[in-house]
């Protein structure tokens, strides 16, 4: 690491390391994205071009405009739904990572009318509002993705002011923070509250007690101060792993 | 690898690196098979001899004419099932790769009436169809698979000329694709999508949203120019595995 | 290797692949035992001394006579539920190899009244008959083990002369085959069985399609044949695994 | 090893190794914690500063008294809900040992009127009682964690002198045991249980055999026996995965 590290060599670093992560738990499959809002101009952000998250390295970063254009043309392919990114860094200002994912368990959230709501208090941020955003209502016969400014336009405003997480109907969901490590706290914590509440609806229908207004307040508070705990975990994992697999990727071919 | 490699390394490599593939991400176990339509010769297909698709490789593979018969008799074992790859070859023409699996989750879709639908953006396929085989409407008391050439006529007639997937009661089912990396990306989210309908079933049993059929043609177009950066994630990963075995295998016997 | 590999060189090899293979599979935990009649002396079994499956070696290996007696006395301790073997070896002379597990999906079927069928191809031995023992209909106010010689027969009694499994209310399971590479296969598909027949029963209560006697009379002769193919499988992972631990355990201590 | 491991030195190095054990097993996550009581003195207890437990030293481990204060202060960062221990240090004179854990398949149970009782002979301790914590019931609109040493004392009481496991609603379970084998064994065995019963529930909501009072009193002493058995395996495996890790933290930075 280099000795005296900006905020911009942090931002960069904390986004390849929450693209791993994300992968590592198996909150991002091939697909999926993660951004970081720019620290050097809040009307950027950071993201990788069009790559699978558990490959995205340094040098794959791109710096992106509010209105999801690379500020520098460099021909790389982008991803094709950046303007998830884009319209909310616009809309929500406090705002700093975003997590676009497929998380396994949260799309039948998406795609039923079971709300998702927080059952474990790791996941209090749920309290704060967990829409669905149902494409149709926008286009017919889409490809359900959000592959257009006014798409990520609408889907912002799905979000409204409070919710940190929306699914999308039949895709996945997104979810944001006002840090890269809380983004990625929330977005693991998502999926994990999405199991745990899916086998409560299995053992009681009825009677699942979810946390109520009062303690999702007072519960993300804390959370949001202790999100470097898991973060630090992680992040010793993902590197070794980055370690290991370039010295396996030294050894001769079968 | 090869300076100048022809489309018939191409298909090879890719062929061996897609039953590691399947094989790591739980498609397949111990059984199953891919195959892959020669590219020298559209009346002959590619598949390994029989053997657990994670230990194919290179010089397992074995030329097989539509009738599934190995065009040099190197008596080898070859898979009990190869019916199910030239019937479907012969029948339909855009098909280049196909996929038999025991894929764990979608078997219960197999045996019952619950069709499997598509929940998931990257599963639209499901949207063109996905049949059930009743091999008890051919043949009595049998074994369930697909051993002689007239079963395999019977299963790809009963795929029709759109369903790129067909379940096959009490077994698993099989996949189909224009290429080996479409194939493969089907044959994953088909397990993937399983998972999500079955958890969306116990969620909100009569309110499943799932895909309509406008919904699906579009999307499907999409995944199809996508299926690459899954495979590229893939793909490093089981050749890094193959490196590491290798080693492992030249350490000492404890 | 040696060069000239024995009938009882080769048991005492398969039977340590055997255990590392159920452990790495998920079927075996800290507990559960595997065993193999000897094949120098259908009167004696070999099995472990009490050792977790993961950890057995050659070195660990005891004979037992089938009133599961060691034939030597070393000290050793030996497993608390051996009766389980000697008595079913005693009972079933086509046996030749026994697996007892905590198979994590079977518990369930064991302590309701839901029968454990036959849904994959794979498990069709389970239409010869998967009852389940009650033991408090033996022993009250038990340890539910299989601790006394009476309770190994009455076992075996309640197994019959065609079942190849038997669930052990509140406990687990124990699966026979002719051969160590049948038992290994029908233990691992007893548990992937469980998991399937789970999934469908939530998905289609009233209209599962299990295989019916004929199918799995077919079916099971086919399985047998084929079971090598997955066993080379996973011993190939096994031993790799075994090298690469020996590898792992040189290192230095941090 | 030192050549002459004192009793203290056992402590701290089983208590690292607990550690790493539940988070391996995947009942502790970026969170939870573990204690054993001091070998030195009944009236302290050793515990991790506040940290990831998977990456827990011997370096991290810090003495507490039973009001959970830190008897030197080194200025560490401790945990936050280090008052339960302490809290049922005080009241259960017999429990040498606690892990606090947010078991993923428990968390259901403390939310629901669904009571975790014992299904396996291996978590036969369910039988002395795992009442929920509401707590609600003292404070409302909380956090829902043990942060103050007067709920630590309230959930020492709802435990009763009987009860080796107590859930806490939206959070997560508390399990002691007379050694450290034993917390982590009935840890362990909490949440596998508490899957076993959520499978049983749904093959059969109204017929699940639950283990009676006479065979969980009978089963506990054998189990207490035996927990040395998989943790000689859980041991074994967390200090191979310490030295490799070592290894890889040497390899250079891709």
């Amino acid at each position: 690491m280099p000795q005296q590290e900006t905020p911009f060599d942090s931002a960069v670093s904390d986004l390849v390391v929450a693209n791993r992560i994300l992968a590592a738990e198996g909150v991002l499959d091939g697909f999926g994205h993660v951004s970081i809002r720019d620290p050097r101009d809040p009307g950027c952000y950071l993201m990788s071009r069009s790559l699978a998250p558990a490959l995205v390295t340094t040098t794959d970063i791109v710096q992106h405009d509010l209105d999801s254009k690379p500020t520098q043309d460099k021909g790389l392919g982008l991803y094709y739904e950046r303007w998830i990114h884009g319209e909310i860094y616009k809309a929500r200002p406090q705002v700093n990572a975003i997590v676009h994912s497929h998380s396994p368990t949260v799309v039948p959230f998406a795609s039923t009318k079971a709300p998702l709501r927080p059952i474990l208090h790791n996941a209090s941020f749920l309290g704060f509002g967990a829409p669905v955003f149902e494409i149709r209502n926008f286009i017919p016969n889409s490809d359900l993705m959000i592959s257009t400014a006014a798409l990520g336009k609408a889907l912002a405003e799905a979000m409204g002011p409070t919710a940190d997480v929306i699914l999308l109907r039949g895709h996945g969901n997104v979810v944001v923070g006002p840090t890269i490590q809380i983004a990625v706290f929330r977005a693991y914590y998502t999926e994990i509250n999405a199991r745990q509440q899916l086998n409560a609806m299995i053992l009681g229908p009825n009677d699942v007690v979810y946390m109520n207004a009062g303690e999702c307040e007072t519960t993300d508070k804390v959370m949001q101060s202790v999100a470097g705990r898991p973060w630090d975990l992680w992040k010793r994992r993902v590197q070794r792993e980055m370690r290991r697999a370039a010295a396996d990727d030294r050894l001769p071919h079968p």
